[in-house]
């Protein structure tokens, strides 16, 4: 049976600094009806992804500035329940940006087909695959552009991009130095995913270390944090090196922090550093799918996904991740699979 | 007669801040005899560049850093005045990194020949070609890539660099915004090299005159001076801007000053933010030199000299171009043209 009662997680307040329960509110609300054209979808699966720390600051971003009562926006993962388009049959899986609610009654053409991929378990599409896997993919490839010996160094490398980052580095021939908080965190991304070398920046000789763990400089550094680890890598670079800028996880809380005080080395050393946002079209999947998908079955790409309960989880997991709790792709579970 | 005494400006400490009389010395030596594979130079002329601050810090940059008691560092320009290589004929006019001395004994392939340019006067090889021109033609066109229509702000607007970029980018269809210290200065951008408009950065409300400027967004910003300047460009660029990090001026006297705040903005609008020096190899003289001798042949690329007299100005004319004092390409000449 279709449901036809809805619950939501609706934007209450624009957050200052570090999210708050009370920024939200849950409200249960009808479905509407279904027109020519749409489908009806059930959550599965909520991504819970550094960039939704941006999507709630009282500004336009490179999407609209989340407004008052409107739901909190999300990449999420469902199944149609209902369809008036013949792009997308009931029971099919697909992903959108239809945010935190159990059920939504969306445009076909704003949600995109998810293409079988078993034997890998349904979170794979956020774990591997998805924005996850192309934002790794394309940013590690396309921009950084690494070739085999040069040195690759990615911070938050134990986050769900980081860690696809350093092992796609390993694959291309590259030396994989992963910046990540913690002793656990550094044993896994050696021990377990096969980098070089895993830095601990909670050490207090840590600038040390990691000019230590990079004997040849750093070619490639693809950033998720911004902030101090920015202006660190700045002076390690070598000629000619790039910056991926993915992320900088570090400032979301506070958009107006200082700056990089060793910017300047982007004249001196003819670096390019380079912005990329995986939803531009620009970025192809096929390539990045193709090699995602061959490289995890021959078992050199591992991931993994931490999956929290409910809707109501989501202001917390936004935290969680910002402050590195997570083991593995966080994504909330808002219904169950069929 | 070919001279056997030399007078040369050596450098007794590396200034901190501003640069002051005391970190230099001038000294008399006699010049060594030349070898197989040499030439000795006069110098005519020494072009006084940002870059040099940067030289004299206490660290390598893209050039070893400069020692106590060697010769300060200059792009000169000079006249062969005895070889014993084949590369070069006496009387030939060249061009190299042999600093500021009034003579020189250089291996031959450390200088380059220079191409006649009549009806232009000599001092065109820094004012409109050379490093300069190339610094200009190369970094708009080849970093920032340009697009007819297209917005293009530059820094330093008056300077020899800006100058010839703000032109260059109006041949190229564009858009085109200078910053430049004082009205004077900005009249000049606007009635005689013909920007489209021009923004004096000491205005109370510069950053609302400059967002004025640019009704539709920054699509190139071409940044000799980073700092402030920058942190502003970063909220008024376009989604896919690109800037053409050339020189950051205003950091010069302190590398580690504040950085950009606002640089979180190259993530969110996927900005493309590379730095270049126009020593490396990958920029190809050709196409940048029949460039600008066709549009200076054609009226379109004002250049000018701003000419000081005599190797002991060396010191205060880097200050004089740090605080934007002249008015023109700035010049030393410690010879005169034959």
């Amino acid at each position: 049976m279709t449901a036809t009662a809805n619950r939501q997680l609706l934007l209450a307040s624009h957050p200052k600094g570090r999210v708050r329960d009370e920024d939200f509110r849950l409200a249960e609300s009808p479905l509407p009806a279904l027109a020519e054209g749409q489908v009806q979808v059930r959550t599965i699966y909520i991504s819970i992804d550094p960039t939704m720390r941006i999507w709630l600051h009282p500004a336009d971003n490179y999407l609209p500035m989340l407004q008052h009562g409107e739901v909190m926006r999300s990449v999420s993962l469902g199944v149609v329940e209902a369809s008036r388009s013949s792009a997308h049959a009931v029971g099919a899986f697909v992903q959108g940006l239809w945010g935190c609610q159990e059920h939504a009654v969306v445009d076909a053409a704003a949600v995109m087909p998810l293409p079988p991929i078993a034997p890998l378990p349904l979170t794979a599409h956020f774990s591997l695959l998805g924005h996850i896997g192309m934002t790794a993919y394309c940013g590690l490839v396309k921009i950084g552009r690494p070739l085999a010996g040069e040195t690759v160094v990615v911070s938050a490398a134990a986050g769900a991009v980081g860690s696809l980052v350093g092992q796609i580095g390993r694959i291309l021939g590259c030396r994989v130095v992963g910046i990540a908080g913690g002793e656990a965190k550094c044993r896994h991304l050696t021990e377990v995913l096969g980098f070089d070398a895993a830095v601990d920046y909670r050490r207090d000789d840590f600038a040390a270390a990691l000019k230590e763990a990079c004997p040849k400089g750093i070619d490639v550094y693809f950033d998720n944090v911004g902030g101090e680890m920015l202006d660190l890598a700045l002076t390690l670079m070598n000629v000619f090196g790039r910056i991926v800028a993915c992320g900088m996880i570090s400032t979301y809380n506070d958009l107006s922090a200082a700056g990089p005080r060793n910017i300047a080395q982007v004249v001196i050393k003819r670096l390019r550093m380079e912005g990329f946002v995986i939803l531009d079209p620009q970025h192809d999947a096929k390539e990045a799918y193709e090699h995602l998908l061959k490289w995890a079955a021959e078992g050199r790409l591992q991931h993994r996904a931490h999956i929290l309960e409910g809707l109501e989880c989501v202001p917390d997991a936004i935290n969680m991740l910002l402050e590195g709790r997570n083991q593995g792709k966080l994504l909330v579970r808002v219904g169950q699979e069929p």
